[in-house]
């Protein structure tokens, strides 16, 4: 019988743990042949705004601004080509794949994209936003637990 | 090929959304039939110094920490009763359950109950804990998040 498309989201970024996140998603949400699911893979880039005046005060030359904008254009494009690899390690050939990049404060555009994108099931590390996650006040995955309406996994490295 | 058990704990309460969440589990994550996993459904019942002592101050009389007990025990069985229904709903014969009654602090007991008992994942409400909440200080939930060293999902009632 023909199951009904479930999405599942998965927060990545540059952490072990978001990775092994993953890897627990398709082993346990998604490993099933008869499972007609579709793996979300999102990003979330820091909007621009933290770059320009960083936690201990200093403004960042314009110089400076670019080269973290384009690093962190860089940072995207290969968590998101890591996450890639992991699901063709899986031999998960028969699940659908969409890769979805956000820009601004991690905790708010995960929360909007579960809701936009209708996710069935939120999964996320528990730290994670390593690089940039000075910037970002309080935990993500705190936030996520409250305020996502579907179900959110919370998975830790072991 | 013979997958590894999974053990699966769902915290189960008097709550609709924690029946909510071993539907949950059930669905996504025992459904497939190639699926070795194992049940456990956990029920924790608070302390008996909970009802010495409410959280308005009251102090009760031994017959009604007597009545509260008694209530407190026939509500373990009712609960349990209630998840079973559920897993036999679901037709989920190959479904192997275990029951865990556990005594104390929900959220302590939760907790060590997924180390003790080797839980590869714990699932729960979000609220839980109905009659007896008011004693207990702090999201169940929140702390699980925090100290289970399993992944966590927090199922909320849509």
């Amino acid at each position: 019988m023909e199951k009904k498309e479930r999405k599942i989201m998965v927060a990545v970024d540059e952490s072990e743990e978001s990775m092994f996140a993953l890897s627990w998603s398709i082993t346990n949400l998604i490993s099933d042949t008869n499972n007609n699911s579709k793996l979300l893979l999102l990003y979330v880039k820091p909007p621009s705004a933290v770059y320009s005046l960083d936690s201990a005060g200093y403004i960042f030359s314009n110089e400076t601004i670019h080269a973290l904008q384009k690093y962190s254009t860089e940072l995207a494009t290969s968590v998101m080509k890591r996450a890639e690899a992991i699901c063709t390690n899986f031999d998960a050939t028969n699940i659908k794949i969409e890769k979805v990049v956000g820009t601004g404060d991690a905790k708010n555009v995960i929360c909007s994209a579960t809701k936009k994108l209708e996710a069935d099931t939120l999964v996320m590390g528990s730290h994670g936003y390593g690089f940039f996650k000075r910037a970002l006040l309080g935990s993500v995955s705190d936030h996520c637990v409250k305020y996502a309406k579907c179900p959110v996994v919370i998975v830790k490295q072991p």
